[in-house]
């Protein structure tokens, strides 16, 4: 969408419902929010006469048939209705017979930029989709989805009509396959989630220090030696590629050069800057020091070769050659490449490495493809034409979203991460509330620079079994900050229509709450789970990579099948009891206390749940103490509730007691996450 | 095994305790359940110190280093425990250090008859396995892996000696992924399964009338026209066959000709037997009539065609063409196709079709195939080097076993599948007592014949979501038949074991348990599910085909997302409730009353549940009226329970109630699995 259009739709929308006080919008879960929605009083019934008839001609791409299909299986799946016709255009009927009608102009290659807008009217007797391309009406196809509602006993979808469209044009999910290998049905199941909630993007981080993961015919070594035989055949890249466009989505590749070269350089340690260093595939976290030689031609070469194979496998103009967190250790102890820069009058690494980055410029120019990289591509000397990846903010000791706004006054085009770095595992607040435009003065050009963003899955600490719960639902919401308005940020409304989502996605395929059950059923050693489940709904996992400490506790082969893995970020009853403890201190009532006391019960009782299991269930063992605690705290509290009496000791004893530690040898790695509302329910009664 | 051995197997076996009466072995789940195994009292304590070593040279395949990767692993997902090498034989450590020790002599080419042999020791210090070959050597991984205990608060190997070998040289499972497409990542995670039970055949039926599920370049119609966009590339069945044998496993693919051929019809007309017929992929399930035309020179160049495109992709010698239920109905109505058999002398259906198979063998030997197909192949003039495949048993009017006899007796090899057909959701017991030795006398050349069995997973009601909960656990116990001494049958034992495999088999990635979950989720609207769980415990779906019938209830694309997909063959509770009403007969008394009793509370209480939520979930309406007589006979039976007085009213209305049919409009589909215990329970009481 371009900025004039933004502007229009910016005084458009102040007249909509965002937050739907609407009854009938009240109703309607969709993430992400429409850019206009009316709600009507009709309701069309899903029965087993459920036709769709596809209007416009279908050419090369065939996507919009098996995106009907595809909607049809949902449908059926989630609400067990028995259709007559499975397929669109059933012969020997009529189109005037036809439930659903979709109409569009045209097929499209998928890229950015294309028309992603739709229409969709649902009313009792007939639902329409119209757009202008059929990735258009794809969309309208997500959002019919979303709009299967309960009525007089039977499913239906909600009758609306909607007008809609994305505000940015590049809306990613980031998925790191390096750190830990994700095969590709966990690639496809997450591609099915992203087309859900409209995010276009799939941008693949294919190698690291910790492996590569792509098969090369003219480089093996690379898979060979450095993937321990987890890698994408070529044939599975061009099927993950096509499965992506038929969904609407690009694929941008990422292959991470100079720095974050392990990979590359288990396989070719003659490219590496240290001489006769043994490389081998990393099995640790953080930022390590092996780097291609710059200054060496054999590395040009090699990248040539490289590109060269890769690049057609991806039909997307844009390839990411990452360019991060190079901090040029092995170029400072090496003469050659010291000699080298003052021959050629580079006056520090980063213009080293913008030398590289120019050379590799041309290289992927020769392939058809535009670089783009993280911000640290973005030196002097870079040309424009460069995509600047945002993602440094406070955690690196810069301000968020400092090198977008650098980028865009320097005229670069850009997208941001940074505030959408999902591994982090902070609460989903934290990323909706991030605007990808930021809060500074931009001319219409500089703002048009800002494409939209990405969400990053960084694969430390997740692997097949757990990757899925740390994306989602978190990110639909993220989703939402990339498609809807900039007004649509009422946090509330949000969590109310995550928890719908969540059902949604599982529908798509997504295991997290599938792989929740699994942990929490090993960990018992398939004894009752019931107490574990209630100690995930008040913890999470450990935030801002304090989990791994220095990057070394645990290594890519450790098990991620702990307690921590089966929590999340926003734990289940976190939110309910904040939302209690809030209400209770405006309006301190017995309903409220004893809805208060019925959760404190409930902790109060996990410890000793656990240790009717813990004989027969190693990994248990280690939960006891924080279980412990955890029910000495509730009953402190419960007991304060009741009595309305707290003495300084109490209050002392439970702010001691919410702050200890546990063990940190035993790997428990969560908090108590609703520490803060119970002192903060404490200081209430203390001073009441 | 050759038969010598297996009689001399079978004389020593006389000695060893089979059904675990010692103490020790007791203890252990072991399944299949081996040759021979000795308990010791020593018990190998799982710390982050351990380390595999592997002691022999790894050729082509490397095969064993990556078993060993994925057992250590599997180790630590179940365990939680951080081993420091992740990797075997690490770097700069000594063999010495090591806990694990693999010995092995060769690597071998995955095929039928290879040394499968082999020891495993384990004692307090060091683990020792044994073997001829890396396949060996990787069943010994799969035991170890089922000897982990808990001893002392710790997860520990169980100390055995243990001795095994094969019974059968031939142990599959079938799937068939034409009914109902399975993508790669279902296949592999069954594939791992097989391997944790030791079978070694994975037989893939990959065609039939539902459709063609493989890449072909010359033939591109086939998967272009015929699969609906569901098929495997190249590269995936490569992937595919690489993954199985890296497994031990072989793979058999199977193109069903001339009959089961509406997929290639669809593509190819021209090759059927009824001229100007407009063929369509099948939507139902059932016998059709499309059917190659054996008198069409044409016919037999396509064959040609496809199989020298595709038996390379296979290394295994045999090649399953079908070749069943053909009933030859078009050809009947072809006169051309009469003339022919005139002309040539066949004298019926049968002769023609030998004529096409004796044609199929000879194409097939052109690329290094030796031809295998189901029974209907064995006709006269039949070479014998056909391996022949019976399946048919009482389901259709013939002796279970009949043709596998009539194989060995007429110079066959052969291998059964009759009473191992997974699909058609009949108890675990009733596949597990059926032994591919039939019980007629064999010379020792006719017995050695039988190579052994494969379980088959037939898909008209299966789709990727509920596959595995059809397949597994109970597929162990066929693979322990395969495996074990012929005097493995104890059915208690079984079922002790089952459970623990059970576990296992998640932790390899079979889904039965989250899929059966979701489910219950999905129907629930994600509310409450405790209720339907419960009701899942005592309701199996309908066994030998009867859920489906006419072969048209259910379309390939209709929902299986139903309350019969959550359910499965032997219901949780129905062998406890079984249990407790023979031992109750034998000595009632009050505790065993009481537990009893607490059966029938929950099948009292199951309705109400479901009426909590029912309101805002649409599928469970449909199991109220179904959960409401369950609750109304447990209230009867609890009644007469507790009073010990039943008028012959009371039994007269328990018997119609347990007898009554649920409306079939509703597609519940599912049988009250403890309705004849119940039964047996009431006349029991009635007597007394």
């Amino acid at each position: 969408m371009n900025h004039k259009l933004f502007l229009i739709l910016l005084i458009f929308l102040g007249s909509i419902n965002i937050k739907a006080q609407d009854n009938s919008l009240e109703e309607i879960h969709l993430m992400p929010w429409p850019q206009q929605m009316k709600a009507n009083e009709s309701d069309f019934k899903i029965t087993e006469e459920f036709i769709v008839f596809i209007h416009g001609e279908e050419n090369e791409y065939g996507r919009i048939s098996k995106a009907a299909v595809r909607f049809i299986r949902y449908m059926t799946d989630k609400t067990g209705v028995f259709v007559i016709n499975g397929f669109p255009n059933p012969k020997g009927i009529d189109a005037s017979a036809a439930s659903l009608h979709i109409y569009f102009d045209n097929e499209v290659e998928v890229a950015m930029g294309i028309d992603e807008s739709y229409n969709l009217q649902v009313t009792d007797n007939v639902i329409e989709i119209r757009a202008k391309t059929d990735v258009g009406a794809m969309h309208g196809l997500s959002s019919l989805l979303q709009l299967i509602e309960i009525k007089n006993g039977s499913y239906a979808f909600a009758g609306v009509e909607i007008n809609d469209e994305p505000r940015f044009v590049w809306r990613g999910l980031m998925m790191d396959v390096a750190r830990h290998f994700m095969p590709i049905d966990v690639v496809k199941r997450n591609i099915d989630a992203m087309a859900l909630v409209k995010l276009n993007v799939f941008h693949w981080h294919l190698s690291d220090d910790q492996g590569f993961r792509v098969e090369t015919k003219t480089l093996p070594e690379l898979y060979q030696k450095a993937s321990d035989g987890l890698y994408y055949t070529k044939s599975d890249v061009k099927e993950i590629v096509k499965y992506a466009n038929d969904r609407g989505i690009r694929v941008v590749p990422e292959f991470d050069v100079p720095g974050h070269g392990t990979a590359f350089l288990t396989a070719f340690p003659e490219l590496g800057s240290k001489k006769d260093m043994e490389y081998s595939v990393e099995r640790n976290s953080g930022i390590f020091d092996p780097t291609l030689d710059p200054t060496n031609e054999k590395t040009y070469e090699f990248l040539d070769a490289l590109f060269k194979e890769v690049a057609p496998l991806f039909n997307d103009v844009y390839f990411h050659i990452g360019g991060d967190e190079n901090e040029g250790k092995h170029w400072d102890e090496n003469i050659d490449i010291q000699q080298f820069m003052k021959e050629n009058e580079l006056k520090d690494n980063h213009e080293l490495q913008t030398y590289f980055n120019i050379r590799l410029e041309k290289i992927l120019a020769k392939y058809g493809k535009s670089l783009m990289g993280w911000e640290e591509i973005m030196t002097a000397n870079m040309p424009k034409t460069a995509l600047i990846h945002s993602w440094r903010g406070v955690n690196e000791g810069m301000q968020p979203g400092e090198s977008l706004v650098k980028a865009v006054k320097n005229g670069y085009q850009t997208i941001l991460s940074n505030g959408y770095y999902i591994d982090l595992l902070l609460s989903v607040e934290d990323h909706y509330l991030v605007d990808p435009m930021p809060d500074v003065e931009l001319t219409e050009v500089e703002a048009k620079r800002i494409l939209g963003g990405e969400a990053t899955m960084w694969a430390e600490l997740v692997t097949p079994l757990t990757v899925d719960s740390r994306i989602w639902p978190r990110t639909a919401a993220i989703a939402e900050r990339f498609w809807s308005a900039q007004e649509v940020r009422d946090i509330d409304h949000m969590y109310d229509r995550l928890s719908t989502i969540s059902q949604f996605l599982e529908l798509m395929g997504i295991q997290h709450l599938k792989s929740k059950e699994y942990i929490l059923r090993n960990i018992a050693n398939y004894q009752d789970t019931h107490g574990l489940r209630s100690l995930t709904y008040i913890s999470e996992p450990f935030k801002i990579y304090s989990r791994n400490a220095g990057g070394t506790e645990y290594k890519t082969y450790s098990p991620f099948t702990l307690f921590a893995d089966a929590c999340t970020a926003d734990a289940k009853s976190v939110r309910d009891f904040r939302q209690l403890v809030d209400n209770y201190i405006k309006n301190p009532n017995e309903s409220l206390k004893k809805e208060l006391d019925d959760h404190l019960k409930t902790w109060e009782g996990i410890s000793d749940q656990l240790k009717i299991i813990e004989p027969d269930a190693p990994l248990v063992s280690r939960l006891i103490p924080y279980a412990e605690r955890v029910g000495e705290i509730a009953a402190i509290i419960a007991k304060v509730l009741n009595s309305n009496v707290i003495s300084s000791e109490e209050l002392k004893q439970l702010k001691s007691l919410v702050e200890k530690k546990e063990d940190p040898t035993v790997n428990l790695d969560v908090e108590l996450a609703v520490a803060n509302d119970i002192m903060r329910l404490a200081e209430y009664l203390a001073k009441n």
